[in-house]
């Protein structure tokens, strides 16, 4: 389904049909990054003169026409730019990454797809995985952007245990995903939009007490989901859906 | 991440463990389908004596317990039961699938754990994928109705075309998923809670005007889900996950 994007026109080709759009941090440098060469000319076989759309992941959109179409560091210039705004809310997701990467990766995808500023990744009592593919994952994000036709490149950061993660959040809206039938606040409920939002997903095993005990003293409140017993990769694109439509007026 | 089911008590074993539970269509006959007994009995090496839980998809829980662990037809008696009721609203997908299979397989999972009730899927004049694997797709549910601790299967609908679905559809609040900047309504806000819902995804390469025209003739409204670019799996997920949103006060 393609669904276009509102406040910033989308550029089309003479065919009227959407550019193709490339990641590039650094415009200024006249050509693209190696894989996106590459991925131009020898997969797309775009010639010079065809029209192009960058992504600095900073905000700007460029389009751009090719000039020289060499599969390793294919040139191009810049016709126009545009620069899109920060959201007036952001999402950071915290998650204790699952034992299946895949379980991680395919999250990663939707949640930049949908829309999400940062996502951070936890090691906790009972976590599975210690460790994580941050390339990976960071190359599955930059995907998702341009796929999604975005202009900003969702933050990946590196794990860290959860003690270290509690004492440096700066965000306002601060929640933990956890259900007690004693504590049936639904996520959708609490937050209040247009903030900076923070919210914690557990692994496989679940918070221990002690850490559900150190969220709270840190200001996290907790929320529900939903009914349903949700898997970690689930929590995690149910809540970032959930602060997405608590934004949409 | 657990979250445990509300309004219905889960089912633990003398260690306070949730029970393993096993889809069983039909409870009567006293022991598990084939591959059920293979899992309990060569997987989870379960013995005699030992309490499980089985969800026969119509409803019904049972608390049961293994009289004799045979691999192949693994016998059970019963020692309590307990109904569901059926939601207060109803989720029907329709959805284009899209030409990678494995991404509808996830998205089936994921709209069984966060809830729907049925699944059905288009073909539509751009659909880049003319057939699905229904056995699978059912396997998915089941396991993912298991993994959930849901008592409904959701029912999952052969491919038809979208002209012939259009026909069909009973219920009484109808979307299309589809936004032009002149028809900005987000779905959430369209829809109104405590009722019976169908919606519409279209595969990759979008409805046509004419799909859509015969849509909007059929009572479909047309919705937005958001301001960003989906990819035609993450829109059946995030109109799934707010139609539940729009209904959990």
């Amino acid at each position: 389904m393609s669904i276009s994007s509102p406040g910033w026109r989308r550029s089309t080709n003479s065919n009227s049909c959407p550019l193709h759009t490339f990641y590039q941090f650094n415009v200024s440098s006249g050509y693209l990054l190696a894989e996106e060469s590459k991925h131009a000319v020898k997969v797309l076989r775009l010639m010079s003169g065809e029209e192009i759309q960058l992504a600095d992941g900073k905000g700007n959109l460029y389009h751009a026409r090719i000039t020289s179409p060499d599969p390793l560091k294919c040139e191009f210039e810049i016709l126009t730019s545009i620069a899109i705004p920060k959201r007036k809310f952001s999402i950071h997701l915290a998650i204790a990454p699952t034992k299946n990467a895949d379980r991680m990766e395919w999250m990663v995808e939707k949640c930049v797809e949908i829309g999400i500023e940062k996502i951070s990744f936890l090691l906790c009592k009972t976590s599975e995985r210690k460790s994580i593919n941050m390339e990976r994952l960071e190359k599955i994000a930059i995907s998702a952007m341009k796929q999604s036709q975005q202009a900003w490149l969702p933050e990946i950061v590196q794990m860290t245990s959860l003690q270290t993660f509690l004492k440096e959040q700066p965000e306002t809206q601060k929640f933990i995903a956890h259900v007690d039938d004693q504590n049936p606040n639904l996520l959708q409920h609490l937050a209040t939009p247009r903030s900076d939002y923070v919210i914690l997903v557990g692994p496989e095993g679940d918070f221990t007490k002690e850490e559900l005990d150190a969220a709270s003293s840190a200001g996290f409140k907790k929320v529900s989901l939903g009914p349903h017993r949700l898997r970690t990769e689930t929590a995690g694109l149910v809540a970032v859906t959930a602060l997405n439509q608590v934004n949409q007026k």
